[in-house]
């Protein structure tokens, strides 16, 4: 095969993603491992440098590998105090695909990928100003800005779960309270939910450690509380994103990640939210809208992408 | 002389100054108007193109006509509803420029002005991420990131003083709540001032319709209400820095117009609320600082700075 193609490697708290990916965004080849089935991120880069090595074998041109992780800092190629992998806490792991394949590697976090992903294969192929927003157990953000991936001075801008959107507001992980990903992710709606049971029945009282899934499920068959609950996470999202149109102005922001899966109850609810708190300037000049890639492998794809 | 020259001009409620600057921001000649002189856009064009032409004689090469004024949209080349002016609605100023003179003119809004002024001739040389914050009688920033102008994709991206910070907050010009500037800016000290002197006696109460100057000027005798008052400006300023470090991770951030002349006293208030409120990850990453050209001719200075 003549084509050139990008190797991405997506590594999740659960699951590490590999594929061979071509110009249009085909998966040529994928692999998977469970994150658990390595102890240190050096085991994950030793084991699985001959594996690539001898794959890429079936491909003319390989442009380099792309790796998407959480606390995945861009300018040192490394992960940095990442938690949810159990690995050590600074893994410079381009350096360490680099030196074990020989091939050049980047290294961003997660939900940069997914914003490399929806520009190179998604929605946002026209765009030079937007934000992908991922929606899983907290909130992160890829922005792009004139075209190019907004890193700042330390690497890692583009925090928006941490925007504080109500300062005597819920506990957050960070150790700070009332950050937007405590509202608007899949574990913000569930939690709201919960507080909204203590008011009203509702058929989520029948499932015990019900899910940001069975929410939306709830919501589709009429559910009070369900609607309710997306209602209030859109209504905070909202807001928020209001306030960010201030700062940057994008034309779009597209939702992805498992929450993003109820957008078409959840984009209602952001809009009139950002209609209510919209700067006159900026009222109906940004686009809500589901990821092309919502149901795909964003996270690899982006990881591909960044080297292209 | 072979130097090359920018013409710079800055237009504002009260006056309009225009210069003649060089490659090291010195200002060679300077000539300043009224604004009211002017009832539109277009007479003050027809006025001043022959003036310019004719200054012109004195210099080899003019590089351009760069043009700073409120609610000037860049990629109109138009000011856009500024109502301070008293002119028209909509103003194509630069395109008027370039008809009548012959010359490349480019506008944008006045804090964007104030951000080209600091990175080509201020303290922001080296960085390719800050922000500059005027405090007037509103707020407004010009932001720069990955070394260029954020504009958005409508122009008018870089509304900090927009940002709400407290939704059930004080009203704001723009007609909603809680705005940023209602709170940072010249006019939100003084109603500060005022809502702490219905509970505290303070040298204030002697001056009629003090101004945010009175204020700094009272802190430093060290009245109470006046120190309370920048304490509290800067506790609001810092707290909606905080959540902007976290979208930008910007290098530093520059205070100018007005009320940034009380820096000594401000500057520590924003770093204890910025310390208090940072996501863990950008404590100690970014600086407060004065402009460099606070007491000069910012917006000229940037308007000239646009055509280098």
């Amino acid at each position: 095969m003549s084509e050139k193609i990008s190797i991405g490697i997506d590594i999740g708290g659960t699951n590490i993603e590999i594929g061979w990916v071509n110009f249009d965004g085909k998966i040529l080849n994928q692999i998977n491992y469970k994150t658990n089935k390595f102890k240190t991120g050096k085991e994950f880069a030793d084991f699985i440098a001959p594996i690539i090595i001898d794959e890429n074998k079936k491909y003319e041109s390989i442009l380099g590998i792309g790796i998407g992780a959480p606390n995945g800092n861009f300018f040192t190629g490394s992960i940095e105090f990442a938690p949810n992998l159990g690995w050590d806490e600074v893994i410079p792991l381009a350096k360490l695909f680099k030196e074990n394949t020989g091939i050049e590697t980047k290294l961003t976090n997660d939900a940069n990928a997914a914003a490399y992903a929806e520009m190179i294969y998604g929605n946002a192929k026209q765009m030079k100003n937007f934000v992908v927003v991922t929606l899983g157990t907290g909130l992160g953000s890829g922005i792009i800005v004139n075209g190019e991936m907004l890193y700042g001075s330390t690497g890692f801008a583009g925090e928006f779960g941490h925007i504080i959107i109500d300062e005597n507001g819920r506990q957050c992980g960070c150790g700070r309270k009332g950050c937007l990903e405590t509202y608007a992710s899949a574990t913000g709606i569930v939690k709201t939910a919960n507080e909204l049971l203590t008011q009203t029945d509702s058929i989520l009282n029948k499932i015990p450690n019900f899910e940001a899934k069975d929410i939306f499920s709830a919501a589709l068959s009429g559910d009070e509380v369900a609607l309710k609950s997306i209602e209030f996470t859109g209504k905070m999202l909202g807001k928020a994103i209001a306030d960010y149109t201030a700062l940057f102005s994008p034309e779009a922001v597209f939702l992805t990640g498992g929450l993003a899966k109820a957008h078409s109850l959840l984009i209602p609810a952001i809009e009139n939210a950002m209609n209510d708190n919209m700067l006159k300037i900026f009222k109906n000049t940004v686009e809500i809208l589901p990821s092309k890639l919502i149901d795909d492998n964003a996270g690899l794809l982006g990881a591909a992408a960044m080297m292209i």
